[in-house]
């Protein structure tokens, strides 16, 4: 197997993203791609042990940046890391692709019938899946592609979301909800009640609306919900984390006898914080698109951008583009 | 000023809410009318020190459950204590209610033109503004009257966010911000682009668009999205501060020097606890109709309500009602 990795991609580009290559190289023995400028990544593998490692590189003489607009990126940077990586994928010199960096100029770059992937036949929309870090693991299905999306839209979302969380987490017959604000029927926006008689006559296992907290609590394997709304979930769960973390460190600052506790709470508190690791999980799939491409999350360190490598050959040996690609066909 | 309580209103009602508005009225002096079941709330207010305390019941002969739908209350449950309660602010013998029932019924109730409020002339769609449990407590609106909005309607939570936000916090010039999956240009669904220009000539001091984390972090005092997105942006604060909490406890309880530990830190999290309560902010103001409206949750304890009604009568008191009033006609 050959994983292309976007060594632009990461905010600290090209470091995490080259040593994660090297970690990946060793743990899968796969071979590892390095795609973007030659100079900076031999650089970066000058102060890894590659000895004997499958790793490969391919030069870019472009990056995409967190400024640059996917509406211009498509013309504007035909040479960058990204085109010139998803090409490797399209012509069949690779199997996967995995980048860390801008998600909107991915999915741009994804979708280009020439130089990209394009779309699996039937599939409308392209959607990114991501995983939920609490113990449950569910998916959360659209996290940001469409931020305006039609119920045809959710209905595919559920069934790509099932088919990844089936053959890559080993889940049979995974439980599929819509996202919503009550699960009585009645409640929900218009797109959520247009798209419920859909999903309820699709052959999935639909359960019905869910709510955030019976999502996170493990109610369902995977959540449908449009980008927008699912971008902002995922944005508020981070956000809260992150703020209860940061309070809590600073009221055990708060005195002496806190400080003490704190220090010996410290290894309870690490576990909490391996227990909602973002970087555990890898990265999101961007499921739709005609091959197999994981997007990383752009503060990615080197074991997330392993785990996000681990998590692309995991798809590519479970066919889950392959699968995708049935299961739309016969619905069609 | 007279304030009406919904005896009725809460999970384990008439308990908290006859003790809520017992605490209310010793801590405010004002008259505090139970509304309900007479009977019940008696029993109640037999087991309370209430000598001398401006304290009135009006019974009312039926209650509204969580599980009835709003579209039916209306015509099938006339004599609620919700129907009754709002009627006497209707009807000038008093001047805002109090709720911890069932939300969309309040809404429902509220919107009627014979027995309750109606809107204020002008108002496309009330709105629930809640303020967000964090240092900033900002205000996010709409919380979930609304599931399905248009531009004009998001740009009227703004107005009346803000002029909240000014009477009651005191906060001058309130910033104004959409809440959305990034600040960018171009993010956002169309909706939210839709809003941009309403908002940006509407004379608020509108900053642009904010995500979830800036917002929580004190980057604006009102946030305005559609009521769908907004309830699952609570719901999932909620439940992630909960799902933490949980974690926390069960790892601190994994063995006994983490245990120790929980024993010192405990003053730190129970201040942490402190800062993220919702009862600490009481309830959520139903803006546009014509009339104070206060929310409070479901789960609502005595002192819950108490702050609920400290919360109505600041309402009343800085005429926020009246300012939505003028500032919607001149709008117009």
């Amino acid at each position: 197997m050959k994983i292309v990795v976007d060594a632009m991609g990461s905010d600290d580009h090209p470091g995490p993203d080259v040593a994660g290559a090297v970690q990946a190289a060793r743990e899968f023995g796969d071979t590892i791609i390095l795609v973007g400028d030659k100079a900076k990544i031999e650089a970066e593998l000058a102060d890894q042990n590659t000895t004997r490692l499958p790793l490969e590189i391919v030069h870019a003489s472009d990056a995409i940046t967190m400024e640059d607009k996917p509406s211009q990126i498509v013309k504007n940077k035909p040479e960058s890391s990204m085109h010139v990586g998803l090409s490797l994928v399209k012509n069949g010199q690779a199997d996967a692709f995995v980048s860390a960096g801008n998600t909107g100029a991915i999915l741009a770059v994804a979708m280009l019938r020439q130089s990209g992937l394009g779309r699996i036949p039937g599939i409308k929309r392209p959607a990114l899946g991501v995983i939920f870090p609490t113990k449950y693991r569910p998916m959360l299905i659209d996290n940001g592609a469409n931020a305006d999306c039609r119920p045809e839209y959710l209905l595919q979302f559920g069934l790509m979301g099932s088919m990844y969380v089936e053959r890559v987490l080993n889940i049979e017959k995974p439980r599929v909800a819509l996202i919503s604000n009550g699960e009585e029927e009645g409640k929900g926006n218009d797109l959520i009640k247009e798209t419920i008689p859909l999903l309820a006559s699709s052959g999935l296992n639909y359960l019905g609306n869910i709510e955030p907290k019976e999502f996170m609590n493990g109610a369902a394997d995977v959540g449908v919900t449009d980008g927008f709304t699912g971008n902002l979930i995922m944005k508020t769960a981070e956000s809260v984390a992150s703020y209860m973390s940061t309070l809590i460190r600073d009221e055990l600052m708060a005195n002496p006898i806190s400080i003490l506790g704190g220090l010996l709470t410290r290894s309870a508190f690490k576990r909490v914080r391996g227990h909602l690791d973002p970087d555990e999980v890898g990265g999101a799939p961007l499921l739709g698109v005609d091959g197999v491409v994981i997007v990383a999350h752009g503060r990615s360190n080197a074991y997330a951008i392993k785990q996000a490598i681990g998590q692309a050959r995991r798809m590519v040996e479970n066919q889950v583009v392959e699968a995708i690609t049935s299961g739309i066909a016969s619905e069609r």
